[in-house]
């Protein structure tokens, strides 16, 4: 590979952003930089298991991560549990950040807000995060209003985040194209 | 970062395609581009401000772009003003080809015709000129023909640019991916 | 050019997959891999030319190659042909395999099983196979559900496929952004 890839650091703070499309292994990838990295892996889910296709896809990856690591469901209140649940010890996988602004924009939670408040915590956030999320914004424009806020808003968050994760990669067929080198 | 990034040279001919998907912030990091580099700024803006959703996002796009700048108002005839108005110490963005291709398609262009006079022209203009384009290839293919027509030409326009381009990136997240290197 | 990129290797067994977006210019740039190698040119088309749409589209293919090669037109038997038709001094082009997906799914074929004896033919084929195929993943979730199902399973179909074969590139506007260098 010509791409330099990297592990996490031994402590936190640390955060990495890790972006790709539906299927592309970006959740394989994220777990992979987590499992590699000594210490406390915490899962924090963004899903809410409302419907049988979102179920299956849960239990697809709930069954891919071993018994090492414990779970967190939290479809909104993400900041909140990075800025006050985290230690220095412990590995946070956050998928996804999709989710978890779908889940805002059904709540009609303010967004510009909530990602405020998503970094500020990170700032403040004592372990190493990895966040995954979905990129949406390469296709045609979609047809209907809804979707194109999401992929407005979704591509919004991604440039915010990437800005201050200290790194950021994109996945293509389940292999890294690093896009902020730590 | 890994990926060597660049900037303008002191002064013109020099061409760049910056391609990125939706909110990915590729016109930010055009708009950087030209503002690092010393001459005269022109932004040449292919958008027709015909509805409200549309006149949003120009005046989101105004406000972060300071007084600096003059502003050229051309749809369609894109290669007329890269032939004919522009000097050596200038350094212009044209945001965006999909939506110059958008308005040929609108108004029955031939589409091959009007990309190989935009390549011509580009080759006679004497400044600094930063293209910026949406990447829509990349989603499932899409129900109706015309939007499919639309993303093959698409493909088709930053095939040829990127090909006669010094430079081209792919911008995600807000970060670049360099794909030609000047 | 930062990307190193890479020729094929003078004889097999040698896989590489081309991914790339809609007119990203995927097939030219597997084309010229394979040009570019000493050898008997084979180009296995998955295309059934079942609309006017679809055969305009292998018409513009055909044209761009030249008379070196030689044709197979396998919609399904992929595995097969891979397995015990090509020799060490053949080079192959199968192109595409988000096609042969497609004609998996419309002959209600198990996916899986499918990719496990393309990967196993893979496995014992003595020839340089380039495979192209469409990356479907990083727009907007589709609405309709077969649309879904179709992205999900290229999506994991290009996982392994890159895990296994020698080399992986993702093509942007013509360009190569190198996923798995050999």
């Amino acid at each position: 590979m010509t791409q330099a890839t990297f592990s996490l650091p031994a402590q936190g703070p640390f955060s990495t952003l890790v972006l790709g499309g539906a299927r592309s292994g970006k959740s394989r990838y994220g777990e992979q930089l987590v499992e590699c990295a000594e210490g406390e892996h915490i899962y924090i889910a963004t899903a809410q298991a409302w419907d049988g296709e979102m179920r299956d896809r849960i239990s697809h990856h709930q069954k891919r991560r071993g018994d090492n690591w414990s779970l967190i469901e939290e479809p909104l209140a993400l900041a909140d549990v990075l800025r006050s649940q985290i230690t220095s010890n412990q590995i946070v996988l956050v998928d996804c950040l999709t989710l978890w602004l779908s889940n805002l924009m059904g709540a009609e939670k303010n967004i510009d807000a909530n990602v405020d408040d998503l970094i500020d915590a990170l700032g403040a956030c004592k372990g190493r995060v990895v966040f995954i999320s979905n990129e949406v914004g390469q296709g045609i424009v979609p047809d209907n209003a809804l979707a194109r806020l999401f992929r407005d808003e979704a591509g919004r968050m991604h440039q915010r985040l990437a800005g201050v994760c200290d790194a950021a990669v994109m996945i293509v067929a389940g292999l890294p194209l690093v896009l902020k080198q730590p």
